[in-house]
């Protein structure tokens, strides 16, 4: 689909390194931590932990190949302070990896240059993953053989694709054959692969979907988007639910957060958001169920994650924990046994 | 957002003069006949009712400035056999207007001409309506003053542009202030503007309905696409929904369809379909309610489509018209005096 994406990284995280803004950064930093050299930062920013703060001159000399724009801009636009980074990059060598909306060809240097052409000037690759200019099929519903779980969630940046790689890491390792279909930038990233759904015609989502997670001998975990109940996103939610039909679904969801994603919206009540999820997926998978609720409780003190955590196992009937906290294992155990 | 589109129109409708194939067409014989010169179609094809057959050479003559391709290819793409015709409309000085997901300007004519190359060639303007090329917000999701309507439906093609045309024409004729914003190449077609809403990115679907549908002192009829329930285009129909923020919606339907269109799924149950829209868009406003139920009883005779019509009245306690065999007035008499 793309042009072959040169590893390792270096991965830029301007002046904003809290997890949730640097999102495409940590998740390579969490799930391809080998592939990464080390991250650049502004002088004045806060330190990531377990990788080197680098200069570009750092990261060449440890074979960094290509520079990530890590950060994640509320527009979806590339904002006008990471250009000179950039430029630094390409100048050094560097492809760029760029997860937003906006392509990188026609932005200018200082002195008025594309990136385009400075890119080509010094024989160096500009990735915009956001973008796929393949062509994509209308979905068809049609039902296909093989086991696909989907994530799903109360909210954007809940967990989903953490909770996807989680799951197919540790089934790797317990020998469960499993893939990781990625579908959006910073999955795409890590899996070399995908389709950045969110960034494809509207009229395809779905066939784009059903023509990433073909029939299969290995269980498919599909990376979750949005959420059905987020008054910008819900539509890109459905166009991946009703593509993916999942036998199985994970709920997602941040016990500390009130309100969504960018929006003056409350986050959903889990039941009413697990019932629409399953009502809607039901349409093109009348088999499909929940099999665990993954939280994200980094806001809360132990405790009070583990008691969110009993509470919810009791009132919904399947495993819930936070995989970065406790691990996948007690949702994964369960669902290998089904498998 | 398109260069201006040149009226009048002569209408290509190829070999399908199925009102259902040759639903742009259609649209335009029925919405705007004055603007509409006269039909093309192959030899052995139906005949067009109300509608002269013309060759291109009457369709100069009478004035004709556009081609319009009157017919949807199921594929999404233009069918090898119109080209010749597009080809003779461009070398007689004709622009052209592509309803279709495929650009016309890359195919190539029998010579080996891209179709970009003969239209500069003769001076006349390509214009595929279903790309949009200038920039989108995301959804805010904020509420927003005025009075708006969507058409929903059980199905892709069931009366959804129909009805939103018939009512915006008869309350434009009682003098009621009202404004049709098309989201289908059919209705930019006719509206002369829009957003193709199936033909954006998926993440700007609900920003992008928002965006076409502001504050406004007259009712604002916007009009719909797909289903809820339709495995290829659901997700389009909720980003539609979310981005309306509809305060009433219309329920558009076919009784004698028992399949959605290109797939092996049941229509919905219009109690079900009903349901699940109000659900969904009351996510964006909490007011939204159904104001009428909208048929298209084209396959039955008129006795059974009357009491097809009292049946769903009793039941749902909404007007029920079919707005081309019996008027709009029924529903929007009724809904004219909440305004």
């Amino acid at each position: 689909m793309h042009k072959k994406i040169q590893k390792p990284y270096v991965l830029h995280i301007g002046d904003d390194p809290r997890p949730e803004k640097s999102k495409i950064a940590m998740g390579a930093i969490t799930f391809i931590p080998e592939d990464c050299v080390g991250y650049i930062a502004n002088p004045d920013s806060l330190s990531l932990p377990n990788i080197n703060k680098l200069s570009i001159e750092d990261a060449i000399q440890k074979g960094a190949k290509s520079f990530v724009i890590g950060s994640v801009a509320k527009s979806g636009a590339v904002e006008q302070e990471w250009i000179p980074h950039i430029v630094n990059a390409i100048e050094n060598g560097l492809d760029i990896i760029n997860g937003h909306h906006q392509k990188l060809n026609a932005l200018k240097t200082a002195s008025g240059e594309t990136l385009e052409d400075l890119s080509k000037k010094h024989g160096t690759t500009l990735h915009n993953i956001r973008h796929y200019e393949d062509t994509l099929p209308i979905g068809t519903g049609k039902p296909r053989k093989g086991k696909r779980l989907l994530t799903v969630g109360t909210d954007c940046s809940c967990g989903k694709m953490f909770t996807s790689l989680s799951l197919h890491a540790y089934l790797t390792k317990k020998n469960v054959k499993s893939r990781f279909a990625a579908t959006g930038q910073s999955g795409i990233l890590i899996a070399g692969e995908g389709v950045p759904i969110d960034a494809i015609v509207s009229d395809y989502m779905s066939g784009a979907i059903e023509q990433l997670t073909p029939e299969s001998d290995a269980l498919t975990i599909i990376e979750g988007q949005g959420s059905l109940f987020h008054p910008a996103y819900a539509g890109v939610s459905l166009g991946l639910l009703h593509g993916a039909q999942a036998d199985y679904i994970i709920l997602c969801h941040n016990p500390a957060k009130d309100s969504m994603l960018n929006v003056d919206y409350p986050i959903p009540d889990i039941a009413d958001c697990l019932a629409l999820n399953l009502k809607l997926g039901r349409r093109t998978n009348p088999n499909q169920k929940c099999v665990g609720i993954s939280l994200n409780t980094s806001a809360l003190s132990e405790d009070d994650a583990k008691s969110c955590i009993k509470k919810l196992e009791t009132e919904f009937k399947v495993p819930v924990t936070d995989p970065y906290r406790f691990g996948i294992a007690p949702i994964a155990d369960k669902l290998a046994e089904e498998l």
